[in-house]
């Protein structure tokens, strides 16, 4: 029996570092070439297998592949796509093993978050379900650090390195400001459900900044955190908040759902950071300015954390050789096993402990007052953002690489999804 | 006559790169020690003068001074205040020629924008209309962009270092992101009457990345841009839109006033980019994503142009020398004497000329249909964001520093502002 080949595809949201898994699982499958065939990658993720758009990945050169490593987003595209059930949907697994007989592939690689491991845990019982032969591996991915077992999740050490470095940045600019203008600056961070992004912005109070958190963990409470806002600005002359845009009341409402309308009486198109801003303009009459950083904080390779980067080529690479080892339904982690000095190496987890399970931040990494971070939060996100990696700039810009995306040639008749 | 002393201030928006020209300036007068005293910088700039809350910048190390070349921000701290002419607010010119002359200050180096070279202005002409000998010197400040005469302000080129790469990279995640969700990305910058800043996004398209621009400076066709848009997600599959926050209809009001209201009835809280990204919506139904930049884009030293680093320093020292030369009235600029190679010298304006001047885009430099930058714009552009100029960096985060800003006792009774 030949050697199999293998599928790559990149799911949800892309990072400053998906790319660098890729980079590791390209690169150590092309190491294997005994044990592994052609790495063909799907193009938009999971749809590239369904409709058979599939890349081959071995007509991009060794410098194309190893660009990877600084290049954000999703090299391959990535989709917002997940595979019912089994019973709900057999179609669609009926056409992924037509899709993985026609091309041999017998490794299944699935770079991606909680949804997605989902996904990869569901293509892992094929081989036992429909008795096609496959192993399913999940590489970690996503901002939000909400996986369980890992330590942390790549793409996270680079947000939070982003948002750390925002804040500190902004905060020293009002407080250039704050004698005579801007006493309040509230930057909006991603994190619908978890706050580990927001936490990142409670990194620059060691350097004596004054910090109010937002966490989507806490409920909001409008007189304590303008109690806390004024205290703040009292006592250092402004203040930088980090709202969480996932942020909510007791009732679940989301502080950027405030009810806003245009004068169509369209629904409110912004975020939480202006409602935020506004409130605390309306107590006290602080000049603010808000920001939103939305895309640029997931996507800003330039400043990514080199610890993020290496574990998020770490994690691509161990995928493979857990592959290689005969290893289905399983996700490589990180497993921290030093704060300090910091250490860390590569587990393993099954993923059926993996798949839709959701890591919130704990309590005891909030502090009392619920608007910053403790110590022991400290001491777990530091690492994470520690080591610079800047890619190389030509002409003042990153020199990020576009792949060629060649298309593997279609074998079977086209697919509707 | 023993030597005087200076005063040094900074005014109005603080940039990533004012405090290289701080730098300059105190370096250069501290190897000038025969021929100017101590550098006295004024506490949340001209504020510090008329309250007589000077900072002994002598009490500073050397370290302590170079390490402001790579920290963003004001570090005396700035202001917004215009002094009135000499006619209508006397008393003010009054109370600083009593502060000059407790101090023993013969030079006046005042590092801002247009308001503030206008304030300069009226100070170099105390000597003449007062009887007190100051010497003035602006050192060119803004962000914006819009001095006359000099090629470019210090400030300007990082912002628009950020801008691009931060364009780039967004770009580079909707890309991945298009074939199932997100295909438009609005980002908003600042730029309230010229559009330089949003410029800066038109520089990634020689990478073929699709840019629609929004100038202040081209009214607002809503039916133009719609079908702009249209035909670049077609094209691309998606788009990026720079919008300036100075953007407008043809009767003037801004994007960012659509008249909405939040729940209280409150005018509307959020900027130009949720108008245009729910504009778009509204049209095409394409998901989008939007982020507003706001003091990130000024204050990230992280990512500043060291051509802009370089220049900034150069004009601090410059004004130092110019001053020691007998200069007064005067601005350095920055005289571009070749785009490729890259080459510029320092030169002088007279105050006269650059006081309440306002640069705009020219026409030239916007493509024919308004959402573009033509190859002129480019070669103007293209230099100002080269090089880079990583800041020190430790645990992750960039080492900026604050100054000690210890305070002149203080001779003369208090003064009302």
């Amino acid at each position: 029996m030949p050697k199999k080949n293998a599928f790559y595809a990149q799911s949800g949201g892309v990072t400053a570092v998906i790319n660098a898994s890729a980079c590791g699982v390209i690169e150590t499958a092309r190491k294997h070439k005994d044990k592994i065939g052609k790495v063909y990658a799907g193009r938009n993720g999971i749809i590239g297998a369904l409709t058979e758009d599939l890349i081959d990945t071995t007509k991009e050169s060794a410098k194309a592949i190893s660009s990877l490593r600084h290049t954000p987003s999703g090299a391959f595209g990535s989709c917002r796509y997940k595979l019912k059930s089994l019973d709900a949907n057999k179609r669609e697994y009926e056409r992924l093993i037509e899709i993985f007989k026609a091309h041999n592939i017998g490794y299944f690689f699935y770079n991606g978050g909680g949804d997605s491991a989902d996904t990869c845990y569901k293509i892992s019982q094929l081989s036992e379900k429909m008795g096609y032969p496959v192993q399913a591996i999940h590489v970690p991915k996503t901002v939000d650090n909400d996986l369980p077992i890992t330590d942390c999740c790549p793409g996270f050490g680079s947000v939070a390195k982003y948002v750390a470095v925002s804040t500190l940045e902004a905060s020293f600019d009002v407080a250039s400001m704050c004698k005579t203008s801007t006493k309040v600056f509230v930057l909006e961070v991603m994190g619908r459900h978890a706050g580990w992004i927001a936490a990142a912005g409670g990194l620059v109070e060691e350097q004596g900044i004054p910090v109010v958190i937002l966490f989507p963990e806490i409920e909001f409470n409008q007189k304590k955190f303008l109690a806390k806002v004024k205290a703040m600005v009292k006592k250092h002359g402004y203040c930088s908040v980090v709202v969480s845009e996932g942020c909510h009341y007791p009732d679940g409402k989301f502080l950027a759902e405030q009810g806003t309308r245009d004068a169509f009486g369209h629904a409110q198109l912004g975020g939480a950071a202006p409602v935020v801003a506004n409130m605390i303009k309306e107590a006290f009459g602080y000049k603010f300015h808000w920001a939103v950083a939305d895309y640029l904080q997931r996507a800003a390779r330039h400043i990514a954390s080199k610890t993020d980067v290496d574990q998020a080529y770490a994690l691509g690479k161990s995928a493979v050789e857990l592959a290689i080892k005969g290893h289905n339904a399983v996700m490589p982690t990180i497993d921290r096993t030093s704060d300090k000095p910091f250490r860390w190496k590569v587990g393993v987890a099954p993923l059926s402990k993996v798949a839709n399970v959701e890591k919130f931040m704990p309590r005891k990494f909030i502090t009392a007052d619920g608007f910053g971070i403790t110590p022991k939060c400290r001491a777990y996100l530091s690492p994470l953002i520690k080591g610079e990696d800047s890619p190389p700039f030509k002409d003042g810009l990153p020199q990020y690489v576009t792949l060629k995306n060649v298309a593997v040639p279609k074998k079977l008749k086209n697919f509707k999804i």
